[in-house]
This record gives structure tokens, C-alpha cells and sequence, in this order.
């Protein structure tokens, strides 16, 4: 008798209230029809639509534009969105002498994408003015009333500590190292301040509207002018216990190699970024070479630059082989503007990650195999993930 | 007024059954003061009082022994358990030629711990068959109805595939590759079979009674005669794709390294598992040496197995750096015999870990710091382990 009742006790789920789920998962996802929301939600069908039908009178949901059905026949489905005149949020990404804003409504919609050039050493405190009057200035071109902002998130480059905020000292703007954004943002755009990593927010743009839709577990492996990463596990980034959880380009490749900016000797960023192999680009054409320069250029059929990306990959592969054997994600997603050379990049990377990893493709059933797949962000991923910042954790602060 | 109506939608946390929650945390923490359960399940303390009487009432829940409480004065807390009479567990470790055997009731309570030798080359119908031979017995001498076992919990010595449910070809004991436990054991024992990697079990068990009370986000790192370990994220013991998520043995250290068991070069349990040591020792001391005897010896000042002790940690070390950087967990538990070593093992090994792993002791404050310690288990945590799975488990199956 007991083992009966203990066993439906045990078997009880957590539930919230109907509303406040159907809120968060629009909030999260943009637009949904309400078979999504009811898949999303674990809700039954009749209870969100009473939902929906409660949330669309007090205007607080919205019909959306509808779905693309392909080739399916009958009328198309119905979708909704939250209310874009229920907030909008920002997200901006602080990097290398440069600041980028983007403004979205919560309904998901881009409203605008600007980019301003910043002293290669500006202070924490100018990049939060200049951040200020790129937001005042959009929303008077958009005319829009800035009191529908809901919060501003920050990506920046570098670790931030998630206990106090500050960035770490590994961070690509050494001089910021202790600076909590939070503290220095918070007072000049007077709304609440969502700062990550910009890595970690490529990750959650990808989870939201790039190549990672649908998984709660993936990794993203930058490949750029440096290495960068993060891991997504039950749908969280993970920041770790400092802040420095994804941190990819620093493993240790060769304990006796060259020091790395980080103090550390032979980190796999030495080896798999695209730095070294552009100065030996740049030295081989007599020219200061871009990324882009060489990716044409092997898309041309430049042996040399193929060479390259090739060695790069093959490098990139051993560190992410041992990746897919720590964690064995479902699924990788490469991002980072070297994903722009497409095949010359994916195939001696993939063949490096197979030869490297514990399980191979041979061994399992197409499910459990890891897949690899480009990004589909490459220049503005960190900046639309600190607009999902926002989206997905305005309510938690309010 | 829409964002007021929304702000606070957003806000609502999902909520569970009192009754459910209560009894969950029961099964998966054992006892509790009702002060600890309403922390653990966030209800308040009222409705904790009340559901517990119900709970009480309808025998479900009973009165445990009583709290320590140490220097701190007054009558100590009453604690409450699971009713002992509502269920009992059983964990199963299958080994290189050895089964062991753990009953425990829903109160977490030990019952019985027994262990068989078997066949170096046995099936896995034999090992269900001498598993339920086991359980029978245990059962019979201590005079409990065999109808009250909830479940069977079994820890195998490699991946499990979370999709298939089948055994890897990684694993220790290689004939059992593409073996579903499940198929195998439950026909035999007639119940609900929980399977996982005894290193996921070993996690389980330092999470639930061991060093990593309280974390929700650890790594379980095992020096043995192999190297293993876990990923514990958000309280989830993490199985990757194809189950082998924690595998760190197998990170490549020198791809042009000696060839591992797993088919890749130079995999880190060729330099940091304590296998080429022992042969080192056994050569040395012209007679077999186990690891027991070599700890001894080096706790008695022997220089030569000091050195092995120490080369040991300082391999591991460097790998342990590598999960320090790109997992940054708050906590590493060092488990597997090698363990028994003590401080011969934790101060070379904690010295590698800092000098390769990203983010230094003197970057953060404390309560950032990665934390290393020594396991509460080492010869038993994956049996125990797995009678983890059940506990924490059973109802979800039922």
C-alpha cells in the first residue's frame, strides 16, 4: 500500500502556472504556434489555448507573421509572439576598439544593428557613454519611447566571475581585468545590466536562432584571431565556478611550448587560431592580409592559403577531439569568422576530431554520434546573444 | 501596464505537489530535519509542517535518528526518513572478475554489502544470474520480503550508451561492447534496471553521502589502474551523446604517443593511471606489488615509491589542468585508489593542476577557486552508486 503511494508521489512532476509559461516560452523562442508552445511548455493543448486566448485579450500576446508551411497543404498555422510593444531590449558587444549595439523588441524582431569605431584603449566607463548615445540615438531615429527597455546586455571579451561580476584577467582588454560592467553600466543606462562573455553569448544566439535550435546540450568552438568556446548543458551556458568554463584556447597542447598571452606555455590557441598562420599570409604576399584575403584566396585555389586553413584545422581537431571525449556533445557548432572557409576548414577539421576522440562514428548509431556543423552567426553572434541575455532573463530580475 | 502584467508572468517559478516534493527529497537525500527540507524544496516551513504530518499520518514518512547537532545547544532537530518498510534498493557493481552486491532501504539505510568472485571471462548472463543468486540470499538472511525491492542499480566498467542503453567498445571488459544490460538483467531479477558507468555511479555517490554534499557543478577525477571520472552539471551527472562524458583517461596528451587500449596514441591514462608505476614497482621490489603495497611504502619514507606516487599526480595533474580551464568547476573530487595516497598524491598533484590550468589561485577570490579533494568513497562509490540510481530514480520509472 505504501509503495503504491509513494511511487505516484515520486512520479509527480514540477508544474507552474499556465500563463507564466507560455510568457517564458515566447520570451525565449520569438514566435510559436501553439502546438510549439503546447510542446514547449509540456502544457496540454486546451489549456494553452484558453491560455493563449486569456494572454491575446489583455494584449500581452500577439498574432506573429505567419509560419512557412513548405509543401504541406491547408490554411497555414497561426503563430504568436509577445506584444513587441510590451519592451524592447538591447544588446551590445564590447571588443578590440570597436563598440556594436542591437535593439530588439520582445517579440524577437531586429529593430536595429550599429557599430561604432572606440579608442583601441578606451575606458570601461567611455565604452558605457558611447554605449548611452548609440542607444538614445537609435531610439529617437526609431522613435521609440526608452522607457519600453527592459534591460541592456553586454557581451565582452574575456571571463566574467559570476560570483562578483568582474572580468578576469585573461581577458582580451587586459586593462578591464576587475572591472565589474554591472557597476560601471548600470548607472549611466539606468536599467538592469546582463553581462557574459561573448563566446558564451554566441552560444546562446545560436541556441536561440542559429544552428543549435532544439539542443539543451552542444558545444561552440570559435576559430578566429583566437580560440574560444562554450559549453551548453541542460540548456545553460555554463560560466564555471570563475567565469572561465569554454575557455578552449587555453588547454595545454604542449606543457614545453611558446608562452601564450594567458602565462600558461603551448595553449591550443597558439596553434589553432588563425594569428600565426596570417602573419606567415602576410609575409608570403608582401601585404598586411586579412582572414577574408586568405579565405578568398583558398577559395580561389591558393595552395599556400589552403595549406593554412588546413594546418589550422588539423590543430584545432586535436583539441576538439579531446573535447568530444570529456564531453561528448551531441552536437558542435563552429563559429568565428575562419567558419566562413566552409569545407576547406570543416573536412581535415572533422577528420582531425574523428582521428582524436574516444568514441568514433564507426562505433555508434547515427543519434549518438557527435555532429559538426558551422554557425550560423559568424560576425554579430556575441552581440545578438546579449540581446537573448535579455530576452531570456529580464523577468527574472524584475 | 503590459510590461507590469508581464514582468510579473515572467517571474512565476514552475511548483510541484508539496507531498511530491517532500517525499523526492526524502528519496534523494535520505534524512532530513523538516528546517532542511523546506530549504532544499523551497516550500515554506508551514506547509512543510503540514505535509509532513500527512505524510507522517499515511506512514510514509517516519521519524529517523536523531541530528548531531555538535556544541550547539537545545533538543536536537528531529529528522525525518523515508519508512524503511516503504522500499529497498539494490546496487550492483560489475568488475574485472568480480561482482559486488549493496541492499539499502528508502532510508537510506545500508542493509548488506557482499561481493563474489567471478570467471575473469564471464557472460553477462552469468553475472545476472549471480547477481539475483546474491540479492536472494541477502535478502533471505536478513529476512526481508523480496517484493518490497524497488529496483536494481548497476554500475558497469565503461560508456553506456544513454540512447541504446548498450556498453561501448571503451570498456574495461571488452566482450560486453553492444551488451544492454537492461535486456539482460531484466528478465532475471524482474524489476526495474537503473544502468550507468561506475564512474557516473562513484559521482552519484560522493553527491549524495560523500565530499560533493551540496554541489551541484563537480568533476569526479579517479587515479586507478585506469583514469576515469564524471561531470556533474546542475546535479545531473552528464552521459554525453554516446555515454562517454567524463572519460578523461582518454584526452590525447601526445598524439604521437604509445598506442592506448582505445585505439588513439598517448591518451592520459597511459602517463597518469597508476598501471606502468606498478610494473616499475613489481620490477623494483622482484615481487608483484598491488597499490596498497606501494603506498604503504611510500608513507614509510620508501624515496623510489614516493617518485612514483609523485610522477603520477604530476601527469594527472596536467589533464586535471586542461578540465580546470574548460570546465572551471568549484569543486574536483579525486577518487580511485591512488586516493589512499593522501597528501604523497593531493600536493603534486594540486601544484600541476595550478601550474597548467587557466585561471591561477591569486585571480580570484575564494569562493571562486576550484577546490581539490579527496574522496569520501574509494573502494565502494560506484555500488553505492548505483544504489544511488535507484533511490534518486525509482519513482520516475514506475
Amino acid at each position: 500500500m505504501h509503495r503504491i503511494e509513494l511511487k505516484s508521489l515520486l512520479a509527480d512532476r514540477a508544474v507552474g502556472t499556465p500563463s507564466g509559461r507560455v510568457v517564458r516560452a515566447l520570451s525565449e523562442r520569438g514566435a510559436l504556434s501553439a502546438t510549439q508552445i503546447a510542446h514547449i511548455t509540456g502544457l496540454a493543448k486546451s489549456t494553452v489555448s484558453m491560455t493563449l486566448s486569456e494572454l491575446r485579450k489583455s494584449g500581452i500576446v500577439v498574432e506573429g507573421p505567419s509560419l512557412e508551411r513548405g509543401a504541406s497543404v491547408g490554411r497555414p498555422a497561426t503563430v504568436l509572439t509577445l506584444n513587441p510593444q510590451a519592451g524592447t531590449c538591447v544588446g551590445v558587444l564590447i571588443g578590440l576598439g570597436q563598440a556594436r549595439v542591437i535593439v530588439a523588441d520582445v517579440s524577437h524582431a531586429i529593430i536595429a544593428d550599429t557599430v561604432t569605431e572606440l579608442d583601441p584603449d578606451f575606458s570601461p566607463e567611455q565604452a558605457a557613454e558611447e554605449t548611452r548615445r548609440m542607444i538614445k540615438q537609435t531610439y529617437a531615429e526609431h522613435s521609440m519611447p526608452l522607457c519600453g527597455l527592459l534591460g541592456v546586455g553586454v557581451a565582452v571579451a574575456g571571463p566574467v566571475n559570476p560570483i562578483d561580476g568582474r572580468m578576469q584577467r585573461a581577458s582580451v582588454v587586459p586593462t578591464w581585468a576587475g572591472i565589474d560592467i554591472r557597476t560601471v553600466f548600470g548607472p549611466v543606462l539606468q536599467r538592469p545590466i546582463l553581462v557574459d562573455n561573448e563566446s558564451n553569448c554566441a552560444a546562446l544566439a545560436e541556441m536561440m536562432w542559429g544552428a543549435a535550435i532544439g539542443y539543451e546540450d552542444f558545444v561552440l568552438f570559435k576559430i578566429d584571431m583566437g580560440v574560444g568556446g562554450a559549453i551548453v548543458s541542460g540548456g545553460r551556458v555554463l560560466t564555471g565556478i570563475a567565469g572561465s568554463a569554454g575557455e578552449f584556447g587555453h588547454m595545454t597542447v604542449d606543457p614545453d611550448g611558446p608562452l601564450c598571452r594567458c602565462g600558461n606555455r603551448g595553449c591550443l590557441e597558439l596553434y589553432a587560431s588563425f594569428k600565426t598562420p596570417l602573419q606567415h599570409a602576410s609575409k608570403r604576399f608582401d601585404r598586411p592580409m586579412t582572414m577574408d584575403d586568405v579565405i578568398v584566396l583558398a577559395k580561389e585555389g591558393d595552395v599556400g592559403c589552403r595549406r593554412l586553413i588546413e594546418d589550422t584545422a588539423t590543430a584545432a581537431g586535436r583539441g576538439l577531439g579531446m573535447i568530444g571525449t570529456i564531453l561528448n556533445p551531441g552536437l558542435i557548432v563552429i563559429g568565428g569568422r575562419m567558419a566562413l572557409a566552409g569545407d576547406l576548414l570543416m573536412t581535415p577539421l572533422a577528420a582531425s576530431f574523428e582521428k582524436h576522440t574516444l568514441v568514433k562514428r564507426s562505433d555508434v548509431s547515427g543519434p549518438a554520434r557527435t555532429e559538426l556543423t558551422i554557425g550560423k552567426f559568424t560576425e554579430n553572434d556575441s552581440c545578438m546573444g546579449a540581446v537573448g541575455l535579455v530576452l531570456r532573463h529580464h523577468g527574472r530580475l524584475a
